[in-house]
C-alpha cells in the first residue's frame, strides 16, 4: 500500500510515459487490415495468446509487433503488474491521494482464493478465510433447502452489482438449472418491475433474497417492503421466506427478519461481487453448490493468469493493452462486446456496468483532472441475432466500433442438429469468423452502396465450452482487463462518486412529491408540474 | 417519386445547406447548461412540445432559440417535410440514384392507415387495402384460435426485424397478457437458443410462427427445421401447429406446411414491420386483437403528427433535429435511450436496430460518399436500474453521451405501494428528473472526485401511461424521427447492403465445415484450425 501512496504527483502520469509518445507516433500509420495481402493466415496464427483454456485471437486488431512492444512498455512504465499483485495481496488500491476517499482494498479475488497457491499476504489470507466461512455456510444452507424441498423460486431483490452479474451468470448456466427451480429478479424502483416479477409466482414456494451491502439502497429497501407486504397479506410468515446478503451490522443483518444472512465486506465492490455470496446463493440454489464452486475455481485460475508476466500467457493484460490502443491512440469512443453464445445474452450488460462504472472517471489517483480519454462506452448484444440488427453500422457506418467477440467451440444443450451438412454450432462459428474477417478486410465494389471500407478492428475470445469453470474464468478475465486499464491510466477503478449527485437530487424531488407544501425546489417542481398537466 | 429522382447531384447536399454553416457557427458556443442561473424553470417550461399525448421536454438540451431556428431552416432546405409526405404517399424513397438499388416505397405507415383521414394517394390506398385484408384475416384467425382453446404458447421464429420489435412490444404489454398465454422467441442460429426456448414447452399446446419476408433467412430456415423435427419426433402433425408471415409466393407461403399464412410485401422493411402481421400475430395472440388494433391507432396518430408543420406539434421532427444537433454539430458519437419504465426493457434494443440499420450508411442517395457523420451508436437500458450501472460514466466520464429519456406518469399494473410517503412511481419519476437536471447542471466541489462538470444534454419523452395506443405512438415517433434524419442527411434509411458481405463469407466458411476437402478458403480455414486445436 505504501508504495502506491508515497508519491504525490501533480500531473497525470499516463501521457508522460515514453511508451505513450511512441504509441502516438505509431498510431499515425496503424496497420492496414484492408490492404490486399495484409491479413494473412500467418498473421492470424501469429497473434494468438492463451490462458485457462481460452485463446485470444487478435490478428484482426490494427496492431503489429512494434505496437505490441510499445504497449508492453506502457504496462512496464505504469507498473501494471506490480499493481495487480498489490490488488490481489489486499493493499489499498481504492483511494484518491490527498482527498477523502474509500481508502480500502479491492479484494474480490479473495472470494475465490481457495485452490492452488493461495495468495500468501496477510490481508488476502484473512479475507479468504472470511469468504470461505460464508461458502461453508452456503453449502450447508443449500443442503438444508434441498432437504426441506419447499422452495421452487428464488426472488432476488438487488440492483446494479447485486443484480446484473448474478442474473447474467444465472442465464449463462441455464442448461444446469435443477428441474423445477428458477429465479425472478427485482431491481428497479418501477412498481411494474415488482408486479412483473411476482406475476404467477406461488409465494408459499418462494424464497426471497435481499442484497444490499449497506442495507440502505432506496430501490432494494422499497421493493423489499412491497414484497414483504405481499407475503403478509397472503397470510405467510415472511421471516421464514426472507434471506439476505449484506455487511455485518447493516439493517439487513437481522435474524428477526431473515432466516439466514450471508456476509460481504467493504472490500468487495458491488460490481465485483458475483463470486461472493451475491452470486453464490442464486447460482447454488438453481444450479447446485458444485457448479458455483467450479465457477470460483475458473475465476481463481484467471486471477493467477493475471499475475503472469507476458502477454502470451496473461490474457487480461493483453486485452487491456488492445483496449488502450483502440481508445487512446486510435481514438474510438465505444467498444462492442458481442458473444456468439445465446447463453451470454445478459453478459454484455454486466460488463457494461463493470467497465463503465469503473472507468467513467475524470481524475487520476492523485486527484488531477485527466487530459486523456478514460473508459469507453461498452455496449453489445449476442450474435448472430445482432448481425440482423446493428451490424449494418459496424460495416458501413461513419463511426468505427472496435469489437470484443466471445465464442465457444461446443454448445451447451444436447441439441445441435445437422441441417444441410453442418450443425448449427458450426453455422454460428462460421458467422462469427466471417464477421471478424469481413470487418477487417472490407470489400471493394463498383456500386458505392456495396463498398465495405474494412479496417474495423476486433478480436475473438475463444473457449471450448461455456461451463461454470470457463464462465468464472471469463468473468475474471474482464475484471482484470478492467483493473489493468485502471492501473495503466492511474485512475481508481473501484469507487463510484459519480452516482451521488443523482441520489441527492432524487431525494429532494421525492420530498416534493411527499410534501408539496414545504420548501420548494424550483427546477424539480417545474418538471413535476409538467407531469401533472399531462 | 419523380421529384426526388430527377435531380442528380455529385456532392453530398447536407454540409452545403446555408443552415449547416449557421449551425456550425452556433456550435462554437453552445448553450451552457452548467452555468449557474442558466437552467431555469422558465427555460424548462419554454422548450416543451406535444403530440398524441406525449410531451417532449428539451430545456436540458444545449440549444437556444437561434439554434432551434437554424435547425428548422435545415429541415426546410432539405425538404424534410415534403419527403415525409412522399414516403407516406408511397413514392419510391428506398433508392440510390444512378445505381442498382431496392428502388421501392417504404410504406409501413400503410399497415395502420385505417383511421381518420387515410392517405389519399393511390399507392398508399392500395397498400392499406392489402394490409387491411390481413388484419381481417388475423382477427378471424385469433377468434378461431380462442374458440379452439388448444394453444397456450406461441413460439416465434424470426430474426432482426422479425424478432426485436415484436418482442419489445410483447414485453411492453405484459400487463395485458391473457391468462395462460405466453410466447417464446427463437432468433439465433446458436442451437442453445432453440434449446432454451423449447425448454419446458408442451409442444401439443404450442403454435409456431415462422417469420421471414423472403423465406430464405439462414437462421430462420434452420431453426424452423430443428423445431419441426421436434414436433415430428413427438408424434405431432407439425402442419397443424405451424403458421407463417412472409411475402406471397415465398417458400413459407405453402398451405401444405402451414395452417395459415399471413402476408407482408417488399414495401415493408423488416425493421419497420412491427405494425404489420410480423407484430400483429404475436400481440393479438397474447394481448387480444383489440390491443393490437389500439396499437395501430396510436401509431397512425403519430404518422399524422409527423406530417404537421412546426416543431411544436411534430415530435418526430423535433427529436430528429435535436439528434442532428448533437451528432453533427456537438459531435457526439452515441445516443443512449433510457426508458424509466421496466415494461420497455427491450425497447432500446429495437430502436438500436431501427436507427443503426437505417443510418449506418456512408453514401448519400446520389451515391456520393458522405463527408459528415451519419447515424450514431444507439444503446441503453432502463432506469433506475441503469443508474446503478453505467450512469457513473454519464456523469463523470470523459465522453459525453446525449440521452433520450422515456417515462410515464402512471404505471401499468395494480401495484404501486406508498412507502414512506411516496409511491414507487413517484420515486421512479423523481429519479428520472434528478438525472436529467443533475447531468445538465453538474455540481462543483472542493474534492475533485466529487466534481460533476454537467453540460450533458438530454431530453424527456413523457406520456401519461404506457398502453397499446401510446406504445404505438412511441414506435411511430422513433420510426419517423429516424426517417426525418435520413431525409435531412439525404441518405437511404431503408436498405441494408452492409449485411451482405458477412453472409457471403459465412457461407464460404460453412462450406469449409461441410466439405473440408474441397476448395480452401485460407483465412477461414486458419480460424477453423485455431478452433479445432482448442
Amino acid at each position: 500500500m505504501t508504495m502506491l501512496k508515497e508519491k504525490r504527483i501533480t500531473k497525470p502520469l499516463f501521457i508522460h510515459y515514453h511508451a505513450y509518445k511512441k504509441l502516438q507516433e505509431l498510431a499515425k500509420h496503424p496497420f492496414d487490415l484492408a490492404k490486399p495481402g495484409n491479413l494473412t493466415p500467418e498473421r492470424l496464427n501469429k497473434y494468438v495468446s492463451e490462458s485457462c483454456g481460452y485463446k485470444l485471437l487478435y490478428g484482426t486488431e490494427r496492431i503489429n509487433d512494434e505496437v505490441m512492444i510499445a504497449l508492453q512498455s506502457l504496462a512496464l512504465e505504469s507498473q501494471a503488474m506490480q499493481k495487480m499483485q498489490q490488488m490481489q495481496a489486499g493493499e489499498i488500491v481504492n483511494y484518491i491521494q490527498g482527498h477523502p476517499s474509500e481508502n480500502r482494498p479491492a479484494l474480490h479475488t479473495a472470494t475465490r482464493d481457495f485452490f492452488d497457491s493461495p495468495n500468501p499476504s496477510k490481508a488476502a489470507m484473512e479475507a479468504a478465510k472470511l469468504a470461505k466461512a460464508e461458502i461453508d455456510k452456503l453449502k450447508k444452507f443449500i443442503a438444508d433447502i434441498d432437504k426441506e424441498n419447499k422452495f421452487n423460486t428464488l426472488i432476488m431483490i438487488g440492483i446494479g452489482g447485486s443484480d446484473l452479474g448474478p442474473k447474467a451468470h444465472y442465464l449463462a448456466l441455464q442448461y444446469l438449472h435443477k428441474k423445477g427451480r428458477s429465479a425472478r429478479f427485482i431491481s428497479n424502483i418501477d412498481p411494474d418491475d415488482v408486479a412483473i416479477a411476482l406475476d404467477g409466482v406461488d409465494l408459499k414456494k418462494a424464497l426471497v433474497l435481499v442484497i444490499s451491502k449497506t442495507g440502505t439502497t432506496l430501490e432494494t429497501v422499497t421493493d423489499e417492503a412491497i414484497v414483504r407486504a405481499r407475503f403478509k397479506s397472503a397470510g405467510l410468515n415472511d421471516a421464514e421466506h426472507f434471506i439476505s446478503v449484506t455487511m455485518p451490522g447493516s439493517p439487513l443483518d437481522d435474524p428477526k427478519k431473515y432466516r439466514k444472512t450471508f456476509y460481504m465486506w467493504d472490500w468487495i465492490g458491488g460490481r465485483y461481487s458475483t463470486t461472493s455470496m451475491v452470486g453464490g446463493v442464486l447460482l447454488s440454489f438453481t444450479c447446485g453448490f458444485d457448479a458455483f464452486w467450479e465457477l470460483l475455481k475458473g475465476a481463481n485460475a484467471m486471477d493467477k493468469a493475471a499475475l503472469k508476466n507476458g502477454i502470451d500467457k496473461n490474457l487480461p493484460l493483453l486485452a487491456a493493452l488492445l483496449g488502450i490502443w483502440n481508445r487512446n491512440f486510435l481514438n474510438h469512443h465505444t467498444l462492442a462486446i458481442i458473444p456468439y453464445s445465446q447463453a451470454l445474452i445478459r453478459f454484455p450488460a454486466h460488463i457494461q456496468q463493470l467497465d463503465m462504472e469503473s472507468h467513467g472517471k475524470r481524475i487520476d489517483q492523485q486527484g488531477n483532472s485527466v487530459d486523456f480519454d478514460t473508459g469507453p462506452i461498452i455496449w453489445g448484444e449476442v450474435g448472430t441475432s445482432s448481425q440482423h440488427s446493428f451490424f449494418q453500422l459496424l460495416h458501413q457506418g461513419t463511426t468505427t466500433v472496435p469489437i470484443e467477440f466471445i465464442a465457444y467451440k461446443e454448445n451447451q444443450w444436447p441439441l445441435n442438429d445437422d441441417v444441410h451438412g453442418t450443425t448449427s454450432q458450426q453455422k454460428l462459428l462460421a458467422n462469427l469468423f466471417a464477421q471478424s474477417l469481413g470487418l477487417a478486410t472490407g470489400q471493394p465494389s463498383d456500386n458505392p452502396n456495396k463498398v465495405f471500407p474494412g479496417n474495423r478492428p476486433s478480436h475473438i475470445v475463444l473457449g471450448k465450452k461455456l461451463t461454470p469453470y470457463s464462465l468464472g474464468a471469463l468473468l475474471a478475465f474482464f475484471e482484470h482487463k478492467i483493473a489493468f486499464q485502471g492501473f495503466i491510466w492511474d485512475i481508481n477503478s473501484f469507487d463510484q462518486e459519480g452516482v451521488q449527485l443523482g441520489k441527492v437530487l432524487a431525494n429532494k424531488i421525492i420530498s416534493r412529491f411527499a410534501k408539496p407544501n414545504e420548501t420548494p425546489y424550483p427546477l424539480g417542481d417545474t418538471l413535476i408540474n409538467q407531469l401533472n398537466s399531462l
